[in-house]
């Protein structure tokens, strides 16, 4: 078996230690004789798999009572619809910020449900970023904000976030667990897990839950919030093995510490950011302070130099550098697993390919 | 390792080569050097993967090509909803038959969406059955007739299906690919992943095209059947890993045979039922001509007896033989995967407490 380094954007690269935990138990799970795949979604093995799960969340994130950890099914793109759905009041308004396509894409779906008002949009400007929180044009009495605090695709990051008389709610897909702030300060958190947390299949939703019972009454029992929070996120079958594997994974986190594993995100980030930066060759594409210490974008002086820096990359065990297919260049996704070792071979090749092709 | 019997409803036992398969590819897939989990959604090793889920499904169903199959989130409980909001137009009326329990639920969701007719009732009724065909009491034009192929807690099964004019739907979560059935009969089928297909996690649907035409143009893009027929099922992060498993279990099956399997499932549910009517002792649930090849269900004398019945049961290592908590009495899950030597294991138990307790 050999390893290579996964930049890819999710699904992604997870703790090898929790794979190899996973591949060990696979067949006999904690003496039970079956998979934790066969377990029952209600039996006793999996019920302690569910409770740590949600236990190590409310640890990490310091969680109050008025918060609820769920764990549903669909996505971000899912969350999306089920946002407006549940907050968005008739007669209401819910601010927005565009800071680029997943922002975008939550704008979009909730334009279908109700009032929007795009409260600073940045989502097309090159460099990249996020607003600032003094550009914001807040609506009074707003339903919600909805900010996305990392662009994935751009790889521009809030790195602090407002302070807003109406909940505040955050797509953090690609940033959640990778650095410690205040979650009690939201009404609502959502992340899906192919990111940091753990395979596809699972959104984690913080959710503060005074705001689920606005939900209209006749919204369809799947997607009101309350259903999953007054069933502990076991109203019908879960993605069981899922959430497993983010059990594992937050155990990890919770081993590594959460400021620790900050620290080595930023300085992960930081290497690489350097490389880029060394001299003209390459050019990052966010805006310095809102430069993403999880997917880091930036550009060679042509198309087909970053065709190539791809292909011989991938040759040499570094794989997933091509950018998103809607903007191109080159995007080096390095989540919470990532290892300190595959940024430095890297940046080994990054100098060695500009020494070649510079 | 010792692995035990279990007749879990779901999270149900999967065929034991598949973990293997699945335990020996953990940490390395098809040589890519990373795991399937890890394994982009648009990369070659899990694209390879997703066409082969498809086209297995397509062979062993023999699909016409008017329908798609689809993998999609939120198991069938999110089904419930999204049939009627698809489907359902104003001012028409959608027919249901009531079986049971999972009917049920489905019937409450469509009820929020539009109008319903209840086509037949035996709901409540026990012994447990599913309406035969000619008592349906059918609307002229109905959007659809849906109904619930197998009732996994009452253990009743429509052994045939009824034709009609209206696109005909059926939730097929504890029955699909167990048995031979004209699929392109169908306007749509769902199924929950977690009993015959795979780990929970994932709704295989199968959706004759025209039908998703139908949709309001202002649904969120989640919930449209045609999103996920127009991307083939990767419009956003499909859950890779659940389906990399249902590819796996499919080509089990297609070497097993689907109508081997399906004798194997009629002799396996056969010899239970031979035990259960062997005396007086045991009372099985379902009227004779619906019972179930699935999920048996059975009563003792009393409840103090199957109580015991499971507690003496499962210290032998049959695991999951409690009846679902609304109903009480025992039930044997006993899909696919579930082995023969399981059965056999079972009927010793079940005449030697009947010798002790009888």
């Amino acid at each position: 078996m050999s390893r290579v380094f996964n930049f890819s954007a999710g699904p992604a690269v997870l703790p090898l230690e929790v794979l190899e935990e996973i591949q060990r138990d696979l067949l006999d799970y904690a003496g039970s004789g079956m998979s934790i795949m066969e377990s029952s979604h209600r039996g006793k093995e999996y019920s302690a798999v569910h409770e740590e799960a949600v236990a190590n969340t409310k640890e990490l994130l310091q969680l109050d009572d008025n918060h609820s950890v769920l764990f549903m099914q669909g996505g971000a793109s899912t969350q999306f619809p089920l946002i407006p759905m549940n907050f968005l009041g008739a007669g209401q308004t819910a601010d927005y910020t565009n800071s680029g396509a997943w922002a975008g894409k939550a704008i979009k779906e909730a334009k279908l449900i109700g009032n929007v008002n795009i409260a600073a949009d940045c989502g097309k400007e090159i460099p990249t970023r996020v607003p600032s929180e003094s550009e914001l044009n807040l609506t009074p009495g707003a339903a919600y904000l909805h900010i996305t605090s990392n662009e994935t695709i751009s790889g521009a990051q809030w790195k602090s976030f407002p302070k807003t008389e109406a909940p505040l709610i955050a797509d953090m897909s690609s940033d959640m667990l990778s650095r410690p702030f205040d979650a009690n300060a939201f009404g609502l958190i959502y992340a899906g897990s192919q990111k940091n947390l753990g395979p596809a299949g699972m959104a984690l939703v913080i959710i503060r839950n005074d705001l689920a019972d606005r939900v209209p009454e006749n919204t369809p029992t799947m997607f009101k919030y309350k259903t999953h929070i007054d069933a502990n996120s076991l109203f019908n079958t879960c993605p069981t093995f899922t959430i497993y594997t983010y059990m594992l994974v937050t155990r990890w986190i919770k081993k590594m510490g959460i400021d620790a594993l900050y620290k080595q995100n930023v300085d992960k980030a930081a290497k690489l950011y350097a490389a880029i930066d060394a001299g003209d060759f390459y050019k990052g594409t966010a805006v310095l302070e809102c430069r993403s210490d999880m997917n880091i974008t930036w550009r060679l002086p042509t198309e087909a130099l970053e065709a190539q820096f791809i292909a011989e990359a991938t040759k040499q065990d570094l794989k997933g550098l091509k950018g998103h297919r809607s903007v191109g260049g080159i995007r080096a996704s390095i989540y919470n697993a990532f290892p300190t070792a595959g940024i430095d071979t890297l940046v080994s090749f990054m100098q060695e390919f500009e020494r070649t092709n510079g």
